[in-house]
């Protein structure tokens, strides 16, 4: 399977295929420096999300994450803020000169939501939601297709062929976590995945370390260990109360976190030869 | 789950709960220190192993690891030389001022083994073997034990309790990758259980990128990984020759890679506050 | 977790808790019959779709079965036929007194299948996707629920509350194999969760021993193992030249074994107290 | 994969590979009938020992279940009651004309458990354990062997091939679940595996629908589901008085419940052509 021509890969810098993908007007995942993309789950109110992208801002950061409209496993949990959580990212986003990533559940939402976000999150849940894939690769945006937390790499990489099919190219892979037998973690981060796409696909690979631990207090390691095997980017959840946030509360950084958090990554992102922004 | 007081490990130092394990006379595995246990997956000669021995301590490298007995899927493969294997693995540590590390496949090779080894390895299969974790815990030796390759972190915890409560508590863990969907790879390597250890378990944990992978191509980025996920040591196939190994041939790394390998490791170690040997 | 009074449930007939669902104006799913719906993994052609149609009502079976929308993991396999392929199925549906179902990938085309179909099938990549879910909910049509390959029972029914939130409790399940580490089988055929289901739920649940097992010559055990399970009905893949098939040729049983597997898996219904239609 | 000629295996009679296997002087798995091995989890005492014993009779059964050295996941969990264990099993067996099945935890117990036992049970967490397969294979006495819990069909079969290849092919393999992501059963019983055990093994194949499920109320369904797959016997836990069982107490059927559970089993056995015994 592996050509006998490339024993390691590390050996081989030209078989490093990433193509960087353009967001906004400035700025490129998938090239020299490993992006974080932070922010809460939900936008909860405007005080909220301005406060976190305040600090998100000050120390550097380019990119907002946060959920307007959020998949819950049960129809009676809080769905997100909708067309009024759109508007908060957007406004605060601009106030401080931040791109912003957000999801789109379902295709009709997605002409509302690529009108405020730079990247289309397209969710775990969704890989497979061929109509969603088809409308997203419509788009003059960024795509990031989070990996089915029960899919393989293979069908991962052919669910970014039915956005780019359409003649969309501007694809960005998450690896959130797959699910395992093992209960400790809410889900196992499989960076294995994320090496193996950096071999095998032009796709920029981002990791998602709140979703892949679902514990705050593994979050730290599971960012280190994403970026020392080769991701393009972090997806993490910071709150500026995780023990009131109304989603995903046990797996949130508090924002106090978030220096501190930029630091140790940024170690070893250094490590492996990259900055990060 | 999570005590208030925990929101994130890595600001309090005080959480490292990894009581460091004394091999030999000079070596601690779990302290300061990245441990790497290289050499080839099956001692196959005299030669072979001197060879790639000589260079592993050229390196300043301080354990050999080499399989002399070997579980093998089926009955009709290389089993590994037996006796004559670990005769060989102690002559080149000795030469070169090595320590070995090696695997007991059953209780009746425990005494023969633990003649010739600084630490006694139980593999994968053999985690939930209790006859073998009783016997182990007989001997003044440590023992390195392998997580089962579908066995949660609490079983594994408790396999553990099998060896310490026979009166050896000098147990050293080793993360070699576990069984998920995903078949693009041999094994997942879970890295989220490594940070957990690191959080709940006294026991130093290691990782072995070259089960958890089972492609040469993808076991730097594994490594990196493990060390920055908060490993306390690596078990890495190295072989003068893969495309000639009597076993495991697709995961080993070629002997002129360990340079690179341990400065790649090494940097991605500084990253995380720690040394390499 | 068992109530002390229910040590097993088969010997408290009053636990069962399935509330039959009509279907169109003459057939119940969840009562005493179990009931086939088998035909085409796609619909192909009117001359297949009817040949299989002639032979199913033949028999004596009430529900055809067949895809005229198909996710594929790959964009570039066959999508199926659309509009046409909805109108051939209720065409000969119609000539032969059958009742359909048939999936609906999309929210845009539920409308549209809805207006065709009897059931309406949302499939296991969709178990998630709420907004189908959602629209599903405002139909006065049954709907059937596949279980995601990769979803717990507990998710499965909170996706069926997506549903039912919306005003449409006629929900039928359908357990159609999970995915584990095992390869031989193109899925794992989950009859314990048939067996839960049963008692835990009041919706009728059925099993898809094509999708269950991926392999033709599995397809019978797994027929009569989810009937001895519990299950209410089957969802069965019949083609009349397996080997032309245009989707899951690898799982689809020859026509002419149809009368057989309704004498085979009668016979078990019969063992369990119930009969088939 | 599947040859053209074998469409289905239900067509072809011929295809039934399986060999039947003698157990003692009077019975023989993998033939006509459908063999129940029933009894507790563990041997307790002689009178729980003997009441259990005494209905296994009364009911028509051949085969009595029990465990003396239990595999026990904590090392502070009863571990079964040895030498004496065996002596009771054997003792009662005797009284009421009985066989027995017992596990043999490791190489050192298996001649004095083959002295006691007519069946030696090699357990789920052992099925890679190489010297007990090897040492067992060096026995005239037939070997239940279970499969690993984490162990592909392959891998299942190659450890039959490491018994057979000492001397001893009076192998039954017993199929009791797997470890899947699935929370809500203990393991999900993998009724595929018993179909195509049938199709590609010469091996008889029973099924443990206690372990299977881990719920007492799923034990009656899986048992049917297993024997309509088309196992050859079952083993399943029953115990005087399941509430205050030493071990696998929320699995474990009333013995009063013996008799019906005989008698449902029996009406599925008949369903596909067999009797029970």
């Amino acid at each position: 399977m592996i050509p006998n021509n490339m024993i390691w890969a590390d050996d081989n810098p030209e078989m490093a295929l990433t193509k960087p993908v353009r967001v906004g007007n400035s700025l490129t995942v998938g090239g020299q420096d490993v992006i974080l993309m932070t922010g809460p789950c939900s936008v909860e109110s405007y005080d909220q999300t301005r406060t976190v992208a305040q600090e998100v801002a000050r120390l550097g950061g380019r990119v907002l994450r946060g959920g307007a409209y959020k998949p819950r496993t049960s129809p009676y949990s809080f769905q997100g803020l909708g067309r009024e959580g759109l508007e908060i990212l957007r406004a605060v986003a601009d106030e401080f000169d931040l791109l912003v990533v957000t999801e789109a559940l379902g295709v009709e939402q997605l002409p509302l939501v690529a009108e405020y976000t730079d990247i289309i999150q397209i969710g775990s849940r969704n890989m497979q939601h061929y109509p969603l894939l088809w409308a997203a690769g419509e788009f003059d945006k960024p795509v990031l297709l989070k990996r089915g937390f029960m899919s393989t790499v293979d069908e991962w990489l052919k669910a970014a062929e039915h956005i780019s099919s359409r003649g969309n190219d501007r694809i960005v892979l998450c690896e959130r976590g797959i699910r395992s037998f093992e209960t400790a973690t809410r889900n196992t981060l499989d960076t294995n995945a994320i090496a193996l796409i950096k071999q095998t696909s032009p796709y920029p690979i981002l990791a998602d370390p709140s979703h892949a631990t679902g514990r705050a207090d593994l979050v730290f390691a599971a960012a280190r260990a994403a970026v020392a095997a080769g991701a393009d980017g972090l997806l993490v959840e910071f709150h500026n109360n995780p023990a009131e946030a109304l989603s995903d509360a046990d797996q949130a950084l508090p924002l106090a976190a978030l220096a501190r958090f930029r630091d140790e990554v940024g170690k070893v992102a250094q490590a492996v030869g990259r900055g990060i922004r």
